[in-house]
């Protein structure tokens, strides 16, 4: 498997982290966001969305869409809970995460770390929201040590993406003790530093 | 089980097709988005993202995000691709639609429909990434008749709902030749007008 990604993308780490907890060997192909590398013909004819990460599975087919990929590769492993209920509670999270959470804590970020913009310059909208939905994260992970219960899922793999940076786009995770322990546990169940 | 919606939402609209697509029975209990109604304590009890649609399972577990709601419904229907990979070309349109389609092409629509913006007035990059989005349906239609393969999945449930309203954001759906047809084919496959 070849893994097109940016190593300064939550969403391709995503891909990576699933793919090392699940002991698979691949490639990896570092494709420069900043520099349009994903909006090359070449890379085009692999994905027509131009967006990092794809992967090219082992038979040539490609695929992409960081949440649908690490679906794929994790499917009957224990990232994905055999409960139909608990699957289903996890595939909200990811819906949720590329909706509600990473157009607004991985932009922030984006925009302060990689286009230089001042926090206090952020549009409001995005702060707002970004805060909201690390409240809601904080709120769910009062009750359970895992987004889905008792063990690490895809959930988690996509959620701590990008709320282990958040505070790269000005966002203070000391305001949510809660999902900074849900980090380190993550982390360490992931093997990531 | 009980489908909290709001009639003039793509997303809850989603729900209620596959639902009657796999001949479900349900109770329907409308929630006027634009009068709050996904904002009272006793909705948010039920999700704390203030969202609809909502769905409340049989033994009362709730279960929210449209396109993780319609997954676990059809889980082993003809809606599901049995084939692994088109299983994941599935899950890679479905969070595209929620990445990049819902929010250019659904929010143009609810901002003139709903908000009486006038389409001019619409902010140029909604516009410009709504037009992107439905020139990638038009290539990959142009390709196959459903978006995976030769029957209707869920992508094509997901992608239908609001691309047949685009119209009402000020799009015109006489530039995308295989669209229109696709959105003829989906409606007759899903039975609804």
């Amino acid at each position: 498997m070849k893994i097109y990604g940016d190593s300064i993308s939550g969403n391709c780490l995503k891909v990576k982290w699933t793919a090392d907890f699940l002991g698979l060997t691949y490639d990896w192909i570092e494709v420069d966001v900043l520099r349009a590398e994903s909006r090359t013909p070449a890379f085009l004819a692999m994905n027509p969305a131009g967006q990092v990460p794809t992967v090219v599975l082992d038979d040539g087919r490609p695929l992409a869409q960081s949440n649908a990929i690490i679906l794929h590769l994790a499917d009957g492993s224990t990232l994905v809970p055999a409960d139909a209920y608990e699957r289903a509670r996890m595939l909200e999270w990811l819906f949720w995460e590329q909706y509600s959470h990473e157009p607004y804590v991985a932009v922030a970020r984006f925009q302060v770390k990689y286009q230089g913009k001042p926090v206090p310059e952020l549009e409001p909208r995005l702060v707002e929201r970004g805060k909201a939905a690390l409240q809601r994260l904080e709120d769910g992970l009062a009750a359970t040590p895992f987004l889905v219960g008792d063990r690490v899922t895809l959930a988690d793999v996509a959620l701590v993406a990008y709320t282990r940076m958040a505070g790269d786009g000005g966002f203070d995770l000391a305001d949510y003790p809660w999902v900074t322990a849900w980090i380190a546990r993550v982390e360490q169940a992931l093997a990531i530093g």
